[in-house]
């Protein structure tokens, strides 16, 4: 096969998760603007993200956010999924909008507290075994925002008590995955604030415990690539939770601030097999201004751009000039993959999925944007509080 | 006078302005936490205010939000805050919060929604009429989240237009004071991102036009106290918001996540007559998770001490090291001031201001928390919405 | 003339100056490891220079920085450039290396250190004179270290002062351009750390003292864009000091940390009039450890590949886009640009000017690279310092 | 013991090791800017340093830099030493000054440059030995100016090779303490970029091998007592390598740039039993401007201020409010031994050691600077090349 034969063949076989929230409302503190046709159910949201499959043909799988995904029959939800052709993902837990939650969830100086965290968890692996999912998605909003608030340390003793009891619960084939965030809603610490401490958590639970990078929860000037290398190199890479930003945690469109980031992380999972080893490609975007299933859809594109420019570069190239100290030709090597215009050859992929080439283009020609807003009239929008 | 007795006098005659939505429900982008006792109105709001100046005797008056402060009677409002012995201080403008803002305001493409923003704008000098507010102080949530979304440069001209328009509204004695932000909500440009650019509309407009600095909305790594410092050398700092941050706009309590930093803006504002240049001093925070009215008057103490470390500085002293070129002397004279205790003086100052030495103990001892959580039953919560 | 050959011509007159300095050793403070090769005299640093200019054809002109090109008869330094193909372009001034700067130049407390930095800058003026060269490049390493060390304001009382001198003694076609920097070397405060304080000083000088904007000199997060459409609409913008960064100032080829952010520089020049407007567009780069030549050459091609991006931006679909609030299409008009392949372009405009369409290729065949090994024998290589 | 003795007893016996490179020339990029007076040799340093024990008396070791203190007997030298009333203490390897790493040492992609920098660290394993000193510290330079320059995962198995080696010639009672930096001299990526990659390598090594925190090597916002309360948890805070900052690795004087941080640090230091965990306490810094003896008892006395608030936190009051989720309270204990002004009783330890209770006004007096700058004339300054 030659290598580019071998890049559409991974480009036809990747997979992006969307989050089932991306097609609810968002906003920031300030105000969250009300998109018209917003789905007000779960099982419209899947059908959004069936849209999404359906165009794209990388995006089969939609994770779930539990209790805002919550419903009593979790196997119909499962069926509803298929129907579209889509299937339910990762479960995401959130211990953060219980009014119980104000100073922390696992990590609460309150044993109550962290005994009702704890339960949600349990019960977001009891949903698993009737989804099917395969992997616990866990973000905490942890932290403190004074020094002196809480004790930091006692925090790490009551959060890795938590993880244990869920770790153990997991069934077969069944994973942790553990996010990090440097800051928000958490001020002054927050009690998984970098890939560091995620690992040393997930360390200790075992192999199935592993780390979710999400490109927007860094310092400034931090080096992802070198974070997805060294977890991959560590078999600890769960995952990503893909966005992008400028400044906090924007949650942008992946790729729309710093589309050449994306590239150089994707030349580290190709470089570091992180197509094979497991890892998890998921979205985690806020669209707040603009139309929701166009924004996931151009994403998706963005990832798969980013990602048929990292399967272009050449390895053996690229090594040879490493080898050699070449600083200029190594750079050049990659730079080469990175400037190439990848758009005619993701077309024809597309084409020989017996899709259209242009997913947006079809997406807009369907109607579906204009059939949810004359159907989904009544009813409360779902948001992220809901 | 000696020294410390002007400081004391100083530090008597100090005015912190309190802003009315500080007493009222706030919270992240992920959950406002309701708490207990929380203003249903403007009035309960003012007094909350009142109890904050009459335990710390320097938070004489109050700032009000439009919408969210808005009655019927601004002359009825007026005298509630004499009556509870403050008065109504700066009008901020609020044009991020109506669905026509979800691109922007004074800066969007249509020209029918920069017409609504003005109007808003013009109606809050009219109250400003109404309650005797000598300040105008204006915050725009305008931006882009994506390159290209808009044109940078054309907002900057809808942005001058309508400065100008409201500028030449400005009654006698009434001054616009222009804040600006880094980034939040807007996420790839703000229109109003740093210093310059504020400073530049200020400059075209008139020796009324005036800087605010916000203390949360800088770059990592800005040096706050050069600015105020630039800005009074310039003539051009209307005053402070006053809060503190480790990451982003964190909005914590002024002082409380660099007590250093707010000293160094304090001794910048003595250097450059800051006192009596007419630059106002305003707190702008949200109490998130802890008690509102116990962490205004916290952060009003803290003003006050940073201020009072602030006038003990050797001033003869660090100018003859600084003439020398002393780096380690000078640098000494600075911190003698800053690692001074200067609580006992603070007390000594409110025992001869006719007030309790301990305003946290005072106000703890008054009942007024407890009182407020009894009776401010039913109804609906002040917040960021109302 | 059709779009893409208003882009070729633009092209084709391009102009990026580049600085004799980045031909000589450079390094951090840990270490200059030296190359071999490298010019031991201002002679043998237009002689690289001349061959960038030669494989790229839109490299005309090389910056001076006095003292380190220092020679005792300037024309016949210019009639050295002309005679291999460039011309001298801007005066770079330094105020930093002589032992009496240790606390300052323009803006130390002592006047005698005042009155030499000055004298050094109206020397400079002088060997404008003799150079022909038309821009006076001003960068200050003023500023201080510690808190208190010195008077922030009365430093920018002295630092006005200094400024006038030197802008009053500029002949006719004569321009002043001040350059901004966060940080380094003074790591507390920087006399002018921010466009906002160029800006400032410009505005009192008169219309021929500008701000240039070194890529390089912000702090994490700033909009570097915003800052040059401010600066064209204030027709202030005096030109770039090309360099890219990932974490300070760290002075690599240009476009090589983040090419999507040149994009939008470049953007903002066009949509700005920036190349009409008589900005300089100068490189000012460090290559501590890659080739020297063909790294410049390369960071050549990076402006030329941004710049013909930026050209072809559709200008009036992006307009209707945004006119109409459509954020994904006006973001997508402009991603269409920048994801275009233009290396086909720019060899093809290379072949027009009589060029090869590729210049590192080129370069490497011309033999220069081990020319210059073999003769550059003996004598001491140039550097920061020398 | 009342907890004030407690605190005393621990002040008097808390020991800060000061660096040999402290005392001699350094600067930046730009320029280094020599002092008078400054050591010329190995013993010269001491010298300087034995001075720095004499006036703080919690001074008590130097940290030796191989190559730059490489002398023919280090059994003399550690003579000299204790004459002095000194030890040698951490020896430092420097892998980053010679010509082979100019793209790296231990990661080099050539194995002879590798094999090169590992028999540095062995042959310092041997200085140890020959002085007795306990600690190996390794700050590796190592990383890439550009994307694709090198095979990032490469670097890291090559670095793990690298370190199992050194590890392995540890001898009884010797430690491997690694440190990380974000960046700097490398731009893109760096080897070791934060404690979390210090810690897997440390992990994979043995107990012995424990990770230094050098305050100046975090991201912008990075939460360093996180840092410290996590490692100390984890059971492998090697130390600290003490200095501050406002922007990047500044180098200045610890407690300069922000002394709560400092004061922060300490708190979880004593909370998480690091006075007795082993952990060294250790100055890297630079004294670029100021007078360098000064600067380093500054730097002692602003570790000892910090350390003395941290133990005068009521931990009592604190675990209470922090068990009742008071998030006022707690801060205010937290706040309450921050704002004490600790030098009244740093005075009175001293002077129970038979101190002066003002180091630097003894310093002054003692004729020390006077000497060296009339003794030390001629032979070659020592610097950060020697």
């Amino acid at each position: 096969m030659t290598e580019l034969a071998a890049a559409k063949a991974a480009l036809k076989t990747q997979a992006v998760e969307t989050p089932s929230w991306a097609y609810a409302n968002s906003g920031t503190r300030f105000k969250v603007f009300a998109q018209q046709g917003v789905p007000r159910t779960p099982q419209e949201k899947l059908d959004d993200a069936a849209k999404v499959h359906e165009f794209t043909g990388v995006a089969p799988s939609v994770a779930l956010h539990i209790p805002w995904d919550k419903v009593d029959d979790y196997t119909a939800l499962a069926e509803h999924a298929e129907d579209r052709g889509v299937r339910l993902g990762t479960i995401n837990s959130n211990t953060f909008q219980d009014d119980a939650y104000r100073l922390g969830s696992v990590c609460h100086p309150d044993a109550a507290v962290r005994r009702k965290a704890v339960d949600h968890l349990l019960e977001c692996v009891g949903i698993m075994d009737a989804t099917g999912s395969a992997d616990l998605k866990l973000w905490f909003a942890d932290g403190t925002n004074y020094p002196g608030q809480d004790d930091i340390r006692a925090r790490q003793d009551r959060l890795a008590e938590a993880l244990a009891q869920v770790y153990e619960r997991l069934g077969e084939g069944q994973r942790m995955l553990l996010e990090y965030k440097l800051f928000e809603p958490a001020f002054y610490t927050t009690d998984v604030p970098d890939w560091g401490t995620a690992y040393a958590h997930c360390l200790k639970l075992g192999p199935r415990a592993q780390v979710v990078v999400d490109t927007g929860h860094h310092a400034p000037g931090t080096n992802i690539e070198f974070i997805v290398a060294t977890l991959l190199r560590e078999e600890r890479l769960g995952g990503f939770d893909f966005n992008s930003r400028f400044y906090a945690d924007d949650d942008l469109m992946v790729g729309s601030a710093d589309p050449f980031q994306l590239f150089r992380i994707m030349h580290e999972v190709v470089r570091g097999g992180g197509f094979t080893s497991g890892a998890a490609f998921m979205l985690d975007q806020c669209h707040n201004i603009e139309a929701k299933i166009p924004a996931i859809i151009r994403s998706v594109m963005n990832v798969q751009e980013a990602t048929a420019k990292a399967l272009l570069v050449d390895a053996e190239a690229l090594a040879a000039a490493q080898r050699d100290g070449d600083v200029l030709g190594a750079n050049a090597v990659l730079m080469d993959a990175y400037n190439t215009d990848v758009r005619p050859l993701l077309r024809e992929v597309r084409e020989e999925m017996g899709l259209d080439p242009d997913p947006l283009k079809a997406y807009r020609a369907s109607g579906w944007a204009e059939r949810i807003v004359a159907e989904r009239v009544g009813g409360e929008q779902a948001g992220w509080g809901a």
